[in-house]
């Protein structure tokens, strides 16, 4: 945690900024294993260029950040107290040497928690912190690597539950519920998006909603779903064939494979992102499918189910050692049906590592 | 939906306001009926106070705001344009009157998108429209009631899978993923929070964290749980025992159970809601438990899980004919074990009126 510190204090050093206040909770998390959702009340870690960092949270929290390991200041305040003038009367001891500017997380800092900053000094000013944090997080330590391999495995087993779950006449909402039982019952209830099960023309749509929609013979049944373990996500995606596959579904199935198996295996450090999606979506394109697959390649996997990388063609920057994200093309055909396939990939010092592992060779159910 | 806008319009001439910037995704389903849930991307509603309003959300999203019902304006705009150009387009055509103040959710409006406000006019100052928006919401009509009791009727149905589910060894885990799974098959896959089972010792925890704790002889099991329909959320607490209780147990119920219904019988419009707190509260500390609940009795419910009125003691409001809120008194013995008894009351012209309706009486499971 003192590396991370140590990574924030460097950059407003750098960036000649008076302190960053820090304060969504899975950036929270991130410097302090502390994990609090404190809705309406307020959390925030202060980090300072050259003095030591506080942590602002509900005194009754204050017992499970120290449990957590968070070893510096704790501002601790009850119901009644205004967080706010405690956080004054320390900040006001504070020497700023006349630094203006402080960093938020301007993409998520409501309005009203900026201006409560701006009570310490009406002429403070703010510069976003979200891209740097955002890169930071990409690059995943062992501690990491080791919780996401945990999710990703569940992901599988999440993956076989729901395969083994497809029935004629069973509708996508019931095979949902056996996934998620099924997880709960082993001590996982948090799925780290809204589990997808989607069945015949339903798979077509990239983020379909599922519902009353029955299996019947010759869907694709796809399974887009991720588990969370001690707050990090796993991101999977399967699809199979139920009683039979046309040459045309086997057609549309082999290139998502080929698709997603190239551009797992293309990556490597310092690779420009933005090729990584080509590869892909040039064998998709060369098979006549290009039409079909709207959507990005992947993106980056940790604290949040979605986080950088964006795996996006116009993302001019590069792989790097450590990294993990998601690699899913898809080919959606409207009446046919859409298939995706999607992995969870480490890029390991020796290569690209797949932490999901569901088989991949086309399934038909029978 | 034009009256509640028209609320709005109305609020917005008073102030003397410009605009509001509605973008908190249940706030726009308030008044559009829309539900999207954008991530990253922009929504946003535009209200003025003397012209017609429109909306900003994702192109591909926008036939699904005309088919909920939306008559006005919609900027839709793709993944490759900046919304924010597109609104300032139609915004440079508005007569604003030499008015500098606008309206915003300051309590949820991100930093960034208030700055991207001012980009139409750097003079631009904000008020927050947070509390307003909170009372127009406590008060709702009969569509919004219908739904909610739906809604409290899958919580009842909920809390007697619970109750079924206890068995001796049984974890409070494996109870949740028996009721979970039940709604899910009934195709009400949201639960509007973290379902609650909490055994014995763990009771005793206001917001404890279910986990591996096994069922045994003489345990409270507390049930904590809620179920969203249409955007809508329920919220109802009921305690049992499993085999026996103790006499202080059935002290400590008959109490919780008195302030509950007690509070319940008192609602009229006109009362201060700190003065129903105080009925309540005032039940339980003659019976010396004062010091054993440490919460407020309620708050309102919605589409928000949580939301205005605040049912505490310093709450000078008055109830209101039309208001829905949970009565949720509690005792929390450490070691002993808590009793919470919760209910959902929605405010009639004839009076109070639960829509949850589980039994309350003490159930001894044999």
């Amino acid at each position: 945690m003192t590396e991370r510190i140590g990574h924030v204090e460097k950059w407003l050093q750098t960036n000649n900024l008076a302190f960053a206040f820090i304060s969504e909770p899975k950036n929270v998390f991130y410097f302090t294993k502390f994990m609090c959702e404190p809705h309406e009340r307020l959390l925030g870690l202060f980090i300072f260029p050259e003095v030591e960092p506080f942590l602002v949270c509900p005194k009754m929290e204050a017992g499970q950040a120290k449990a957590a390991g968070w070893c510096h200041e704790i501002i601790g305040y009850q119901d009644h107290e205004d967080p706010w003038e405690l956080i004054h009367r320390v900040m006001k001891d504070k020497e700023f040497s006349g630094k203006q500017k402080a960093a938020i997380e301007s993409a998520t800092l409501p309005y009203q928690k900026a201006l409560s900053l701006q009570k310490f000094n009406d002429r403070l000013m703010f510069e976003p912190i979200d891209a740097f944090l955002g890169s930071l997080r990409t690059i995943k330590d062992e501690q990491e690597l080791t919780t996401l391999k945990k999710a990703a495995e569940l992901a599988d087993y999440a993956v076989s539950v729901g395969v083994n779950a497809i029935k004629k006449g069973r509708t996508e909402q019931a095979i949902i519920a056996e996934i998620e039982y099924e997880l709960t019952k082993r001590g996982y209830p948090e799925m780290a998006f809204d589990t997808m099960v989607l069945a015949g023309e339903n798979s077509a749509a990239p983020h379909g909603n599922p519902g009353k929609r029955q299996i019947k013979e010759g869907d694709f049944v796809l399974f887009d779903l991720g588990v969370v373990v001690d707050g990090y996500c796993s991101d999977i995606t399967r699809t199979v064939c139920y009683k039979h596959a046309s040459d045309e579904q086997a057609e549309i199935y082999d290139t998502v494979l080929q698709a997603e198996t190239e551009a797992i295996k293309a990556s490597r450090a310092g690779l420009r992102i933005g090729d990584l999606d080509r590869i892909a979506r040039n064998i998709i394109t060369d098979k006549g499918y290009g039409d079909y697959f709207p959507h990005r390649l992947g993106h980056g996997l940790g604290l949040g189910a979605h986080e950088a990388p964006s795996m996006s063609e116009n993302n001019d920057d590069v792989l790097k050692t450590g990294m993990v994200y998601t690699i899913e093309p898809g080919i959606y055909v409207p009446d046919v049906g859409g298939v995706r396939i999607e992995d969870d990939v480490y890029l390991s010092e020796q290569g690209p590592v797949t932490l999901t592992n569901y088989p991949k060779t086309l399934q038909i159910i029978p």
